[in-house]
């Protein structure tokens, strides 16, 4: 229970960090949708820790392979897999520490939940790289969107790290300048390109042995207005429950968030006109949605996501099996800033969420 | 499509601002749960506007007459259902704006997502007077809660208003000190009393005929730790999911939020120790929630309120029939700041998500 | 958990046979449907006793009040909400047998699963009563087939009471007989017109203070192919889902059922022929579906229905309160044969399916 | 949509008959539940066509993978996901009549329905191979019931085949019989022993180039009452839609079935008594089942199976491509009688309809 996701397109993800293998079933999918390989690798490859200097040195090669539901290169209607099977793993690394709960991780939590029968082995089903699975399932999802709403952009980016601030980007009022950057390719595979200083950062916590936390941001350009509902299906409830999913993220705002809480209406009502026979507002504190809805202006969110709890420094923690405290120094590979991976997930998610809207 | 949430208890709120009536339908319940009418009653008095000089002059009783489910005063098992008729309507306040779109409201959104068939009159089915089957329905589930939770704790209180914190409130962190403040009664109902600085600030917006916004914080003590579910039933996605179906909320966070995107692992793990035979932890920046598993911590957790969008200043808008910019000045009854208003419904939308975790 | 059904369209039925009323929320309605109040009250009168003799004495008005959904005649797109008050009760009648199990019935079975708490007034949420919401939500579903469907045909028809069949009738095969019967109105409203014998029956089992069974065949003539879906989804799957849930329901079979059974596949595998540019076959021995998606043909399927429990012969059963054997013999008021008024509520659960398939 | 099943325990089933394998993901499943391998591939052999002379040619070894949620030989409570390789293909065989649509078959609706897209080899998604996923998921959830219900028996007997009854079994009533024959083993494996008359039926329809039908008897024995809810999850609503799931099923009665419709409520209502402190009833007409829940007696009920469709005898048939008529003479290896391999599949879906209860 829990790793199953969608009301018309129903994403069961599985695995475990250190098992067989993880994947992905996808059923719902519309028939005729060509699947590009190529492409679904593509994205794998953006969340992959390979070739990054800044990620984690377990490179897992994240070959996908599909099971189902792909038949002379197109979706067939039934449900779609992939699966990847894990391959550098050294389960060794964490049998040491396996009553020594990870501050800030489910090793506790998880233990209670599932009666101490998880896999503890590199947080099993919990690890983020259950993120694979769910990048896999939105890249599918992309191809959909690709036949279904070609002019539709989904695409991310990461606005801070350690609280410094990426001040080159475009606010995320100026929908116009998003629109202007995003305008050309379908689905344009943003890379980051991060300032020295957030580079930086993440390069010292690394040396500290020690990880950081940043935000990303996720948009999408060119959706219809009149997509979603009212109250518990709305595009916000919908996309919150997806993405708080992903491992790490402690919230989410849309539009102006928090920003909105010490303004007054007359502030942040966005002033609607009519431009060019089209309904739109001249401000996007609404981040696209009214009542649940899309407007018809960008979709734009943030997601919080805490530094990655794996840390090499010394932690002060429990061993559950003695019920005594214990000191912790996590020798394991482990990425120092999960941001730099995540934002594909964000659009995955995103993608998933979309496509459980529109067909 | 969009009214009805749950897993294990199912809610369906129904109902219009100025239709016959509004009403929940809750199924699932368990069987032999005492229903308190009054302590029910109250609930909605508490997110009624009666007696609440800083609210709409719009005062509706909110009567709550129960359909079935109950029998001899307990709960039977099947569906239990809430009436509250609508009383004090003025249907004609709305009919002369029915074309203009109230910015920030889900007017425009919602006339494409409904073609324009649907009840228009205070924003019909998307008006804020939904939130009142809600409360309703939460009251319920804290009746379930009493039963089958005694010790649980939820509540919530008003944290800033218009950009100004109430500073004599202790901090989230401080788990401590909410345990002890909420030590006796099982759901003690908060009552805001606003310093007098926030308290200005509402009359400040409400002589501008204009509104402010604020942020809630929603709590939960004495939660047992292996509640929940890894990814997308995870606390965090279930509770996202319900509570961003209150209209207004633009952003929720869990923990410290937003906070750990700039801080270092070693900062905001959260050490783990062993008190009294208990696993704890000495911070709770993960709002007692990992891996999307309650840790046995409070779970804390903080909501973004935009200002009410409907405001008496005039605004530049469109007439969606004629397709013509225009201008607004909305002369309805409305509430200068709906977060003095809206903390029972989060604390009933966590009722909600918590019973569909516990039964 | 229990009442509530439905993908696309969410409907949750509540109420018990003598509490304050009966309803039904749909939720998910396409918007701008006209709703024609006196067609649906129409559906409800079908079901209803009154102006039956050969239903209960007991005789409820059934007067629907359309609490939400419906604004100027038509949906709005949002919940629509219907109730009926329950009217016509003698509570008297039922607490002296409070304790008293009636056998074939479930007092039993639901006392445990309830754990005594249930209302066992009238058989409470378990009654036959509950068929009126659905009968009214199965109205509401055939205004949206009149509008996305207008050629689609449901209906019913008695097929036999009691064993005794009603020999003038066309058998399934004859699809073609069915289709010319039912050319002209949209839902042509069956009435049935009982064979003498049938009749007889049905006075036979009142006069012996007992009650006789019968089978209800249900079709859909003018679905497209390609509707349904593979397995846990077939039409069968979902279409016996709902009609199970009919009180007295305990077979239901589709084609010609547990005829296929001795045959061989030479004899029922029904052959295809290109008939005027359209695909059709020359026997309908697999109801209208293959893989449990609809081939053009219609659905024909029958329903089983047992004798009503409730009789006045005396019976043996037990006192649950004192753990005794007992007898029983029951005064309320029942039909002798349900049949004769379940045939509505089979076209509304069918009619319900196909809006949640098509919508 | 269509292959995900479940609201406690979600199934998902996925594949196709000659793509790269088949296999099911269960999430939701209690931990630390011992999964006996041995056991479950013993399942699966009982379904497979080796070493059964009345089966398909095409001999699968459908050897199990466990690829997620088993560690140490217990389930995690992640996801359950095993794999079948596909291995015995001669896609060639299905080329040829790609456009010939078998009657009986879902060839035509389902290339209606998935647009042309579907795979279809051998059937594709819609294939009978489909059931060995399910019979695996069936396998994990007998596992299950082992640890929680260890005295819940459930099983399954060919009841006739081509209309030739078993004359020796017992009558279903006499359900003291059954709870004999099947006291000791937990999940006595059920091997049929056809009599003489019913092989020599499948042996004749084999050697006619055709296939028959036939009516599998599924029960449990052991089943608390109080299982079950009213209405929409009523055991009959919830066991018929796995069950219709399964290819070939075309009627699903329980108790008595359509023996009730031609008898008197005095005759049929199950007289209750006190027997050694339990209640249970003399008869069993209602196969356990009153008012949608369990009532403490077997639940029994007969699923009927049309005569597998491909057969070899020449038919009349469509091509669809050229929209005319045809002739076909299917060559593949199929099936005479799918009775006598589908009977594990129907103790599948009860045992993953129970712990969907259950759990």
């Amino acid at each position: 229970m829990g790793s199953t996701w969608g009301n018309n397109l129903k994403i069961s993800i599985f695995g475990e960090s250190h098992g067989e293998g993880i994947g992905a079933v996808l059923d719902g999918l519309p028939p005729g949708v060509p699947i590009d390989l190529t492409r679904i690798q593509q994205e794998l490859n953006r969340r992959s820790a390979k070739g990054n200097p800044l990620a984690t040195p377990r490179k897992e090669e994240d070959q996908i392979e599909i099971l189902s539901g792909v038949f002379n290169g197109k979706t067939t209607g039934a449900p779609l897999t992939g699966l990847i099977r894990n391959e550098n793993t050294r389960s060794g690394d964490y049998s040491k520490t396996k009553d020594l709960m990870r501050p800030g991780h489910a090793d506790f939590s998880g233990n209670i939940r599932f009666q101490g029968f998880q896999d503890y082995r590199g947080g099993g089903h919990f690890s983020a790289r259950l993120t694979a699975p769910l990048v896999f399932a939105g890249a599918v999802a992309k191809e959909v969107l690709r036949v279904i709403k070609p002019a539709l952009i989904i695409s991310s980016r990461i606005v801070s790290i350690g609280g410094i601030s990426d001040v080159s980007l475009p606010q995320w009022q100026d929908y116009d300048d998003l629109s202007n950057n995003f305008k050309n390719p379908a689905f344009p595979l943003y890379t980051p390109d991060l300032e020295i200083s957030m580079k930086d950062e993440i390069i010292a916590a690394m040396n500290d042995h020690d990880s950081v936390g940043g935000i990303i941001e996720g948009f999408v350009i060119g959706l219809d207005p009149g997509i979603g509902n009212p109250f518990f299906e709305s595009i916000e409830s919908r996309l919150a429950s997806i993405l708080f999913s992903i491992p790490g993220v402690k919230g989410i705002t849309f539009g102006a968030g928090f920003g909105l809480t010490n303004k007054r209406g007359s502030q942040v009502n966005d002033p609607m006109i009519i431009n060019n026979g089209r309904v739109e507002t001249l401000t996007n504190n609404n981040g696209g949605i009214n009542g649940g809805i899309s407007n018809g202006m960008p979709v734009v969110f943030q997601v919080a996501m805490k530094p990655t709890p794996s840390i090499g420094k010394q932690q002060q923690t429990i061993n559950l099996a003695a019920m005594e405290n214990a000191s912790l120094e996590i020798v394991g590979r482990h990425d120092p800033c999960i941001v730099v991976r995540a934002f594909p997930v964000v659009e995955a998610a995103t993608a998933l969420c979309l496509v459980d809207f529109l067909i």
